[in-house]
């Protein structure tokens, strides 16, 4: 994995990259399908070994001090804990936050000096590096989060690297708006006018922070780090302590572009702590201006209140939820569903929680369907779905946190067991925590047990009045509590219609009668908006202006011209 | 003044305006000189009749009640008190936050539905209006904040409408650049591919207020109204209780316009209140999502700290400074910073405060000056630029607050007296509170002096070691107590090299060398980024991307289509 040590310079990786930098800003005007990185782990693209070779590169970890060159170290720390009972044991720097910060900073003028084009460049030939690596990301994720291995890979790679490749052009189109310079010249009548030349500098607003989750290591934060990094930001990256392994490779192919570039590889390195008060002083440095967070809302919201120096992007809790009204596809749907709730067995911040039916059934091409009948026939298609010991393993994946499996035993405290969660042993991990989802009914008024996320495979079928009902007990969800996804499943307009208004007032992306390949917590980078930014689980979206516009500034200077 | 009752439709009024919508648009690419709005209160241009029908118009108003027709009035109120002595006594409905608030909120839907294009239509509709009425808010603007009439015509009519209508362009290009609706369509190798339609709705934030200040009631407050409207949020203007004719004329024509184009017209209402509480009430309220404020870091540090659920773009005290390193046009300098400090004495956010000379004196196009020689011919620059009474009375307007009286009184406290302050009789209007400048000389170690805002004609030539000192304290005073505008007097390049740096390091508009009709304290719309949003001064700019991407959340929904 070595490379050459040939300088390349931004202006010349900007040429590199510049068609696939123009597709993607064409891609994000139109929001249709695109990539440039293929979500499929072939051979022909990835290369004939890339599979071994990145199993290898990952197990070549194992045990070993995983040194980045980086600043302020003090010493090094082991702290993942492999949800498929691999024994990891990776050590990873711990630094020093002022040194971090110390070295970001000085590296800051010289980012900023070669512009938005240079900036660009770099970030593309970055992700490029990440995207060749894919396999060895795609281990990593798997062995940290529980993956299973396509999500890993695709999730973990592709789709990520699509995600960061977005924010970095939204980051462009808003940079290269602004015009490097002007001459304004204002007519005075019959006086020679007024001429001033005008030049516009955009400049990073300062250390950027990207704080990631333990499910998601990479796609939750490339968002972040291309966004601040793109904007002329130097970045710190905090992994969640048991998912360090997929940031740090990525943070070291960074600091190896941008070394090579001519450029200060301090511009993106790793914080690796094992105690949040350290992330929390990080967080409340007066040097930290931005900070992305991905995690749970007790944390996510100590930030917002404390962390006041930085404009805070946080991707939070909620409960997603989907409303079943009618249906002309039953079938179809209790399998688009079943898929929902199997994958990573529920560990997606996307996934439903709450599935509101009425009371009194629904119709369906197979005749009525009474409530008690909805929640017997989707359990029976998750049994159905799972049947295969070697397609369970590979959906479900492995149980990431303890915490997840406390949940999951606790869960029939608060309804009516449909489906009950059961181990399911792993072919090739036998200490892995493989668990299925467990389905819940209960009653609208029982809010205490379905209105606060419960993350993993957890889901209440909740009886609600009727449909109308339905509808706006979702908004009313959205509103107090968050969401990522909601979905309505209606063969009648005026529901569809409803809900769709419903998800306007709450701010909420709608999926609406899925019975195919698309499954609602799925979001396709260049394409769907992940989080709104509009309700409790976030206040920013990826990616949309909002996103990247905030992250820098423009100053100016002028002076008289003839 | 009143109107025909024929409905235009938003899509009608976008038609009308598109080609100087798309000119703005054009014109915040280029950011070179442009205006639709012509500065110069020509009768050619605005009508023969139109100076004295825009002053009869105002006199109109005093003693009466101004109706408005907006829900919850619960009295009437009359708190302005002209600078310049004149009687007002306009009184203002009083009304009930929450009753504004749920008129705000019912009204939005139907504001939704019509789309950016509407919108940005039925904003430009507004601004015309404004514009052909722009004697009538000159003397609206001049009698309530103490302006100079020249200057209460440009800056609170073409200019402040330059900054609305810059603010609807900067919206309307976020807002254009978001797809109505999308075709994505996933290849699935030998299997049909996946297809989806996807429709992506854009939906405000809730209910913004804009919140006046008592100089720049239309300047100041176009920005966030217009910002905030045409990205789809109902707008409550909160005037300041000493400048509030110019916002209800302001209010009361975007009310007709939409009423006329069939809309609800409680999306623009007036919050005249005389108890900071109440504003303070408002501005906490949960349906508030975005809070625009100019006035005093007080009130605004409590707003960041108090509306929490609310995004505010606040602008705040700042100590802009002057560094005079060398120059080749002496007396041109002395002339521009006198001018500077005269204008609308010194009651501009741009307005200089401190000056920075080095304590060895500079060099000049008229030989080595010493400091004392600086501080002697810039006062006596100021004295002879205010020798005409008529000249002075109309380029130092009035002294807006008594507030700034009591800091004039006593300013010689805080250095050594070069120019005192005198007052000067008008000779229209005998109870207007006309100063002239007070300019005091100090060391660059009384930082207690210099190193807070003082509102008014007051300002410091400030004694430091050498130019690079004044260069590094320049940067100081900005990163630490914040400025809109820095300005640098230098032949060397090394000189304006460093001061550039130290703009990009503090993050502050420079100008650079101004002898000529362009001024430090002068922001044209369309060119000039007025704040940089980076120092304690300003968390925003106007107008920049940021400044509206946030104001508008993107909401989606997708169902499979064949």
């Amino acid at each position: 994995m070595s490379h050459a040590a040939s300088t390349t310079t931004p202006a010349q990786l900007f040429d590199k990259h510049h068609a696939t930098l123009e597709a993607a800003v064409q891609a994000i005007h139109a929001r249709g399908y695109w990539t440039p990185y293929p979500e499929m782990p072939s051979p022909k693209v990835y290369g004939e070994t890339a599979q071994e070779d990145g199993r290898r590169a990952v197990e070549a970890t194992f045990g070993q001090d995983f040194e980045l060159d980086q600043p302020g170290r003090s010493g090094w720390m082991a702290t993942e804990r492999s949800p498929y009972g691999v024994e990891l044991g990776v050590r990873y720097p711990v630094c020093d936050a002022d040194a971090l910060i110390a070295a970001a900073h000085a590296a800051m003028p010289g980012w900023q000096r070669i512009g938005a084009q240079g900036r660009a460049g770099v970030c593309l030939e970055i992700l490029e590096r990440i995207n060749k690596r894919s396999f060895e990301i795609a281990h990593a994720v798997m062995l940290t989060t529980g993956q299973g291995w396509m999500m890993a890979f695709q999730a973990g790679g592709p789709h990520a690297q699509d995600r960061g490749l977005e924010a970095v052009a939204y980051a462009y189109r808003e940079m290269k708006f602004v015009p490097h310079e002007t001459v304004w010249e204002k007519p005075q009548g019959k006086n020679p006018p007024l001429k001033m030349k005008k030049h516009f500098e955009i400049v990073g607003r300062g250390v950027a922070l990207v704080i990631g989750c333990g499910t998601f290591p990479t796609w939750n934060t490339y968002p972040g780090l291309f966004a601040a990094l793109a904007t002329g930001n130097p970045v710190i990256v905090k992994p969640h302590q048991n998912a360090i392994l997929p940031a740090a490779i990525t943070v070291r192919i960074a600091r190896e572009v941008l070394a090579e570039a001519g450029l200060d590889p301090n511009l993106v390195t790793l914080a690796a702590f094992d105690k949040r008060e350290a992330t929390q002083a990080l967080a409340t440095h007066p040097a930290v201006k931005s900070i992305d967070f991905t995690g749970g809302n007790s944390f996510g919201q100590w930030l917002i209140s404390n962390a006041k120096q930085a404009q805070v992007y946080a991707e939070l809790a909620g409960v997603n939820n989907v409303v079943i009204e009618s249906t002309d596809q039953y079938k179809a749907m209790l399998r688009n569903l079943a898929f929902t709730l199997c994958l990573y067995s529920g560990q997606m911040c996307t996934t439903t929680q709450a599935i509101l039916v009425p009371a009194g059934g629904i119709a369906t091409d197979q005749g009525h369907k009474s409530y008690d009948e909805v929640c017997a026939d989707l359990a029976a298609s998750i049994d159905k779905f799972l049947a295969d010991p070697a397609v369970a393993t590979a959906v479900l994946g492995a149980i990431q946190s303890p915490d997840t499996l406390a949940r999951i035993a606790e869960a029939p405290e608060h309804g009516r067991v449909v489906l009950a969660s059961r181990k399911i042993e792993h072919a090739e991990f036998p200490g892995a925590e493989v668990r299925s989802p467990v389905l819940l009914a209960c009653d609208a008024a029982d809010e205490k047990a379905y209105m606060e996320e419960r993350f993993g495979p957890i889901a209440f079928i909740v009886k609600v009045a009727d449909g109308a009902a339905a509808v706006a007990l979702s908004e009313r969800i959205v509103r107090e509590h968050g969401a990522l996804t909601v979905g309505i499943y209606s063969t009648r307009a005026e529901v569809v219609d409803a809900m769709t208004e419903a998800s306007w007032h709450a701010g909420v992306a709608l999926s609406i009668n899925l019975t195919g390949g698309v499954f609602v917590n799925q979001s396709a980078g260049f394409s769907d908006y992940h989080g709104v930014g509009m309700n409790p689980a976030a206040n920013a979206s990826l990616s949309d202006s909002a996103f990247v516009a905030n992250r820098f500034r423009v100053v100016q200077r002028r002076y008289h011209v003839e």
